[in-house]
C-alpha cells in the first residue's frame, strides 16, 4: 500500500537517468501510471531544474490534479517557469475551490498573474470565494455544482448533468433551485437512477435540505459530514440563495488541520500551516518561545510560595523531596480532565449546558483516584522511610495529594468549558497553562497541610 | 445549523404530549422530516417507555437508517422490544458493514437472536466481515458494492447500477472484476455519464486503482482517503480477489476516532471507546488511575535526587524556589517537541528515516529557545533578587536552562520515533511519561550545575 514511497528515491534516480538521456517517452509511460496525490510527492522531492521538465510531460488533465496537490513553493516555481499558455491551460482544468487554494499560497505579484491568465467566469468566482473570512464555510466552498430545476423530469435532469457534469467537481448531489437561485430540494444521482424517467424531479426530491451558511464555521460544517456522512453540503447566503458547495475531501481537510490545530495549542505551540520539516528552524522556535517565556515566568509564582515557606523545609528537608511528586500528579490529573473535556467540545459530545453534570462527574473521578493515589503513596512511605515518622508524612502528603487532585480535575473541566463560554479556544487551557496554574495551587495546598499537621503533631 | 440541537427539550415535550393523547399522526409528521442522524440523537434524549412508541412510527427506510445512529444501550433495549418480524424488517434494511456495527455493541444473547432474523446471504456477510481482527480494513468494510465486467457497454452498465443499486451503499465508484472476482479496474459513474452508450467498459475503466489489503490497519485506510480525497476504497484479499470497499463516512469515524484515542493517550488516559458523558464514573477512574499511580510512584525519583543534594539547598535554600520554573520549563520545551513529532508520525508526515533530520531541526531550535530563556530568567533575576548576588544565581539557572531544553527537545523527538520503531504507540511518549523523565533529568542537572558553581565561585 505504501510501496509508492518506499521506493521514491530509486524512482527518481531512475526519471533523472531517463532526463539526461532524453527519454521522455519512458518518462510519461511512468507518471501516468500514478495517482496525482502520489506524483506531487515524486515532484517535490526531484530537484528544482527537474521539476518543470517532469510536469511538462504529464498530459494536461494530469497535470492539473497534481498541480493542487502540490505544496506552495513548488506550486510557485512551476508557475514562474510556466508560459502564459501553459499557466492557462493549468488554470482552465482545475476546480474553482483548488484555484483558489493555490492562490491563497501566492504572492501577491504571482496572484496577479494566474488571475490574468483565467477565463472572466472562472475568475469572477475566484475573487467570490476569496471575499469570505477565512475557516468560513464560504471559504472552502466551491461554486461548480449542479443545479436543477424542480419541473424537470428525471430524462431531463440526466440531460443536463451530461451536459454540465464534466466540469462539476461533484455530480452525484444534485441542488434544485428556484428562479432567484433559492435553495429548494436535493435529489441524488441514486435516486434519478431507480426514479422512472418521466417522473419530475418536484416529486422525487428531499426537501429538507440540510445546508450551512457563507459564513458559518469551517470547523462546525466538517463537523456535519462526520455527523451525517454526506458526500456535499450546500452552502447558502443569508437570503438562503445557493451559492456552493461544500465537498467531503475538503471536509476531511478540515478536519486534520483542526485536530493538528488544537494538538499544537494543547502543547503551547502557536499553530502553523506547514508540515513539521518543511517548517524553518526559527519559525518553529517563535512558534514556541511565547508560550515558555510565559509560563515560565509564570512558575516564579511557584517559586515564590516555595521560598515563603522557607522555615517549613529547613524544619523537615524531607518535605521538599516531596514536591515533584506532588506537582506532577497535579498536572498529570489535571491535564486527563481537561484533555477529555477539550476533545468532548471539540466534537460537540459536550456543551455548555452540561457544565454542573461535568463538574460532578470530575468530582466523583477525584475523589476515588485521590483516595486510592493517597494509599499507595502511604505504603510507599512505610516502605521508604520506616525510620523517620511515615505517619506524619503520609498524613501531610496523602490529604494534599487528595487536596491536589480535586482541585486539579476541578479546574481541568472548569477553565476548558469557561473558555469557550468566552469565546476563547478551550485547547489553550490544557496542561501547559493548567499545570502552571496547578502547580501553585499543589504547593501552597502542601505547605499549608504541612504548618497545619505539624502544628498539631 | 445547530437549531435542532438547541429545541430538542421543547422537541421531547410536544412528543410526549403527543403520545399522551395518542395523536400519532402528528408524531410521524414531525419525525419524517428529520434527519437520522438528528433522530438518533432525539431518540437517545426520550424516556425508555417512550423510544419504541416513537420507532415504531417511522417508516421502514427511515427507521433503519436510525437505528443504525442510535447508542448501543438504546439499539439493545428496542431490539428487546422488537417482534421477530420488526427486528427482521429493521436488518433487511440496514447495509452489511452497519449491521456489524450494531452486532458489535451487543451481548452473545442478542447477537444470535439478530443472526437468526437475518437472511442467510446477510448473515453470510455478516459473518465474514466479523472474522477480521480489530482495526483491520476488513472489519470496517461492506461487502455490498456495484461490480461491472468489463466487456459490459455503458448502457449495460446502467442497467446493472440501476438494477442492484438499491442496496448498495455507494453506486458511484463501480470495480471491474474478472472471472475469478479479481480487481481489474475502475470506472466512475461520473465516467459513464460523459461517454457514449456503446462504449465497452474495458475501454474507458482505470487499471491502476488504489486498493487495500483486508489486513491493513484500518488508521493507514483512513490516511489514504485523506491523501487521495478517494469516495471509497475497494479492498481485496491476498489473492487480489475483490471482497469489499470502505466508504468515506467510515473513514471519517476511523479519523475521528484516532485522533481521540491519540487525545487521551498523550494525557495518560486508557482509551475507551464510549463519550464522555456517557462512561460511568468508575470506568473513567480506572482508565486514568494506572497511569497516575505509575506517573506518581516515577516521580519519587526525581524526589530523591532532591534529597540528595540536600546540603546544597540546605546552603542556599532560594535554590529550591527555582526547581519548579525548571522542571516546568522542561516538561513544556519537551512536550512541544514530543506532540510535533507524535502528530507527524500520526500523519505520515515523518517517517523513521528522518531521525538524524529531525534531531538537528530540534537540537537547533533548542539552542535558539534556551538562550532566549536564559536571558529572560537573568533579566528576572536581577530584578528580583538585586541583593542575593544576582549574577550567582543567573548562571546556575541559565546554565541549568539551556541544559535542560536541549535535553527536553532531544528527548521530545527521539522517544516517540524509538517508541514507532518498536512497535508500540508514539502518543504514549507524550507529555505525562515525558515530564516525569525530564523532572529527574532537569533537577539533576540544575544541582549539578548548582555544586559545580559554588565549587569554582
Amino acid at each position: 500500500m505504501e510501496e509508492e514511497n518506499k521506493g521514491i528515491e530509486e524512482l527518481i534516480e531512475e526519471l533523472q537517468s531517463y532526463i539526461r538521456e532524453l527519454k521522455f517517452g519512458q518518462i510519461k509511460e511512468i507518471l501516468v501510471e500514478m495517482n496525482p496525490a502520489d506524483l506531487a510527492i515524486l515532484l517535490g522531492e526531484v530537484s528544482d531544474e527537474d521539476l518543470p521538465i517532469l510536469f511538462r510531460i504529464l498530459p494536461k488533465e494530469l497535470a492539473a490534479e497534481t498541480f493542487v496537490e502540490m505544496d506552495g513553493d513548488e506550486q510557485e516555481l512551476l508557475i514562474s517557469a510556466f508560459s502564459d499558455r501553459e499557466l492557462w491551460e493549468v488554470m482552465d482544468m482545475m476546480h474553482v475551490d483548488d484555484a483558489v487554494d493555490v492562490i491563497e499560497e501566492m504572492p501577491a505579484g504571482v496572484v496577479k498573474r494566474i488571475l490574468r491568465h483565467t477565463d472572466p467566469e472562472t475568475r469572477k468566482s475566484i475573487n467570490e470565494i476569496l471575499r469570505y473570512p477565512k475557516d468560513s464555510a464560504g471559504s472552502i466552498m466551491t461554486t461548480e455544482y449542479v443545479d436543477l430545476k424542480k419541473h424537470m423530469t428525471v430524462s431531463e435532469a440526466f440531460d443536463r448533468i451530461r451536459r454540465i457534469g464534466c466540469d462539476k467537481e461533484t455530480i452525484y448531489n444534485c441542488y434544485v433551485t428556484d428562479e432567484n437561485r433559492r435553495l429548494q430540494g436535493l435529489v441524488t444521482v441514486k435516486e434519478l437512477f431507480l426514479e422512472n424517467y418521466n417522473e419530475t424531479i418536484e416529486n422525487i426530491m428531499e426537501t429538507n435540505v440540510i445546508y450551512t451558511n457563507t459564513l458559518d464555521d469551517q470547523e462546525d460544517v466538517a463537523r456535519m459530514f462526520d455527523k451525517y456522512g454526506f458526500m456535499a453540503i450546500p452552502v447558502v447566503d443569508n437570503e438562503k440563495r445557493l451559492v456552493g458547495i461544500v465537498t467531503f475531501d475538503d471536509a476531511m481537510d478540515v478536519i486534520r488541520e483542526e485536530n493538528t490545530e488544537d494538538f499544537s495549542k494543547m502543547a503551547a505551540i502557536t499553530p502553523s500551516d506547514e508540515t513539521y520539516l518543511k517548517t524553518p528552524v526559527w519559525v518553529h522556535a517563535k512558534n514556541r518561545i511565547m508560550w515558555l517565556l510565559f509560563l515560565m515566568l509564570s512558575a516564579t509564582i511557584t517559586g515564590s510560595i516555595i521560598e515563603h515557606y522557607e522555615s517549613a523545609f529547613q524544619a523537615i528537608p524531607l518535605l521538599v523531596a516531596f514536591v515533584p511528586m506532588l506537582m506532577g500528579t497535579g498536572g498529570n490529573c489535571g491535564s486527563q480532565s481537561s484533555t477529555m473535556i477539550i476533545r468532548g467540545l471539540a466534537l460537540g459530545e459536550i456543551r455548555f449546558k452540561d457544565f454542573f453534570r461535568v463538574i460532578y462527574k470530575e468530582l466523583r473521578i477525584a475523589v476515588i483516584v485521590g483516595i486510592l493515589l493517597a494509599v499507595a503513596n502511604t505504603i510507599r512511605i512505610y516502605i521508604m522511610y520506616p525510620g523517620e515518622n511515615p505517619l506524619f508524612l503520609a498524613l501531610i502528603t496523602g490529604i494534599s495529594l487528595i487536596g491536589t487532585v480535586i482541585l486539579a480535575k476541578c479546574m481541568g473541566c472548569v477553565l476548558p468549558m469557561l473558555a469557550k463560554k468566552c469565546g476563547l479556544d478551550p485547547a489553550l487551557m490544557a496542561a501547559p497553562v493548567l499545570s502552571t496554574i496547578l502547580d501553585t495551587c499543589s504547593v501552597t495546598i502542601f505547605f499549608n497541610v504541612a504548618v497545619w499537621i505539624i502544628s498539631i503533631y
